[in-house]
């Protein structure tokens, strides 16, 4: 059994399927008036960031707590991180606490793959570097499924910073192992060299990733980047790469929006995009509070299968 | 029926008193050996500060956790805010993770009021801009019903920075619906506009507003404000504003001295009143865990009456 | 009763065993599957911090929510104290917000003291500029008595900045009390004057301090002071005063290797002794729960005798 859930990369399409059909289950405990189980009364999950994350941190503060954890915040800032201790120190001091599941974001790809097999708590892996970010992926799977009945056959197009996303490796791992066919479409400063021998198309121009799709999924651009004066700037980036309803009009009807938020609205796509019928956005957070219950739950008795 | 909290000036006084009424039943939960209650069992609280307060986000968490409900917090820096993520985004993102009260503080007058018809949860306001602060108020209001029996006729001076306060806003409104007469002295500096047509009276100087008051309430002068060199300073405002024993004895015996606090020892006002008999300003501090219990209560069972 | 703690320095041998005893049996529920208990249920815990600390605001944290404590965190950024409030106004806030027990850290030493007195809560000294921090020298001795069995007659060596450590005070009192033979060991600048007094042996070379000893207790040394060109150096200090495989051979054999955390590899000890047979660090950890546990505990129940 697999202790931890690291990436979707090392995991089967029958375990991701298995996590699936986990959360829709939890999914209808988050549409009833009280949302309180007992699934994880007693466990421990703690929640170490070592990078800022309103989004992540709260899905998963709120899906340990809907099912009776104790569940316990530590960020970077007021950490013993500025004291200079190790992270291996750090996280191995936590899991003495008493920790069953240790829920970690940090800025160095293999962080939590450095520390999983050094603690007994199970380490989920809440996006590390430009590595992988799962239960991100797992949510994008949800929502599809929901949506599409399935992977099989079914084309997605991801569109954005490819290079520094780590959403975009998750889903690949996941997606194409499900059968989807996967494109990705983005600048080529912003593409990694090398995407096609994980399975996927690779486009440097919007219209072609985009063309016949089921899904259009947009990714972050980092302002922060782009305001460097690197090629594409914000403004080329919407021009070239950016999709509003006549680029989307490309994709196949009724394709579904989707994005990992928070969204640059007139960056990756244009709001009437953002709010539009085909967005399921807001149903993506909501896909996460159920996914990571599944992967909690799924941890806390006893694991993945190998 | 209103799902919301926005302020005092849209809930009529029937509603204020059912709110001071259901607050003195809480309150009885407080002075228990446990303090624990399934009132809010299975429900999510979610609080969203855009700007600093230890007591009113403790306050509101407490209220939540005496309650039972799954409570969270979420402060401006370390969240999505620094990534460039609207406002209504972030509400929407917090609202799709099985959100139902969301607590809300805000630099910006009208920001809880902007979210609340986009968002299912139902929207407190805890504090926007130069707006409304209604728990505030509303516990303000309890301690005065608690000491005086009542509001009608009742004299209450509000001393202090006028203008940049969001607690005498809400107080003007709540009080004068309740019957109550109200004064505003301060500074012609720190005084806005246009105070009269609210009802209230409004003095330049401690001594006429506080007289034969049987309520003397101070605000909080923004110490970083002064600084800059206004007029007055801190030390003028104290020698022309700051009510001192002397100054206390104006008001009619037993007047009540209370403040929303943070106090600032030696400027609203001296330390021999805020620690003397007749300050009520730890009172008012319980009475806001129980005031936010009782609203959250009434929330999560439908909301107030239009 | 006392319903505070405060320190080891006005707390009787058989109070300490007590607490050591019941630490004992919460250590047990931590082993278990399911880390929940009704001991705290509907009792309040506030974690007010003036200083940064993961590793003791996570353990008190936990420690309460595995007893079922309403349990909320006060940190120095983003509180009131930045807006002046002085520390006694801030801590007579909580406590009127329904708070059973406050557990300070300041870097003010006697700030616990100064606040005991005025509030209902038990407040727990968790670490107060250079005095005592009396949870932390209860889990070392926690750890040492599992260990060793007893006091009585052990050599415990304490090696490092002992000027400016807390820790170093409240294990010298509780230690003593209990009937262990305790060195210190440490650079002539770091260590203070009159430390004979408490009833320990001064040494100014680590050799002759771990000479024969049954633990060997590092202390942290605080980077950011010696970076300042202090005497010694963070290299100076190893080369004279960190403990190495070598000079620990100088203790007895099976002495402990105790840290309080967080750890400076290569400065306090080699990598080898933190990771070595002897080390008991990460256990000390799991003790400091237990005897966070135990002390909430008692202290709920009435404190402790007199």
């Amino acid at each position: 059994m697999k202790k931890d859930l690291l990436g979707l990369k090392d995991i089967s399409a029958k375990e991701i399927e298995n996590i699936l059909e986990t959360a829709g289950t939890m999914k209808l405990i988050l549409g009833q008036p009280n949302k309180k189980t007992p699934h994880l009364q007693g466990k421990t999950v703690v929640n170490l960031f070592y990078e800022n994350s309103t989004r992540t941190r709260l899905s998963f503060e709120l899906a340990a707590k809907y099912m009776s954890a104790n569940a316990a915040n530590i960020t970077a800032s007021g950490s013993s991180v500025q004291k200079g201790e190790t992270l291996i120190d750090t996280a191995e001091t936590i899991n003495a606490m008493g920790t069953d599941i240790l829920v970690m974001r940090h800025n160095m790809s293999g962080a939590p793959h450095l520390i999983a097999p050094l603690v007994s708590a199970s380490v989920i892996n809440a996006g590390d570097g430009m590595d992988e970010h799962p239960t991100q992926a797992l949510l994008d799977m949800l929502t599809i499924k929901e949506k599409k009945g399935g992977f099989k056959g079914l084309k997605v197009a991801i569109i954005g910073d490819i290079y520094h996303s780590r959403v975009v490796r998750s889903n690949v791992y996941g997606l194409t192992k499900l059968g989807a066919d996967v494109s990705v479409g983005g600048p080529t400063t912003l593409m990694p060299p090398g995407m096609e021998r994980l399975g996927v198309k690779v486009f440097n121009n919007v219209e072609d990733a985009i063309k016949d799709a089921d899904v259009v999924m947009g990714l972050r651009i980092q302002l922060e980047r782009q305001k460097k004066g690197l090629f594409p700037s914000i403004r080329e980036y919407y021009r070239f790469f950016g999709v509003d309803n006549e680029r989307l009009k490309l994709a196949k009807p009724g394709a579904l929006v989707m994005h990992p938020g928070p969204v640059n609205r007139g960056v990756e796509f244009s709001s009437s995009v953002i709010d539009g019928e085909q967005s399921v956005i807001n149903e993506q957070v909501t896909n996460g509070v159920a996914v990571r219950m599944a992967v909690m739950y799924i941890l806390s008795r006893g694991g993945f299968e190998d």
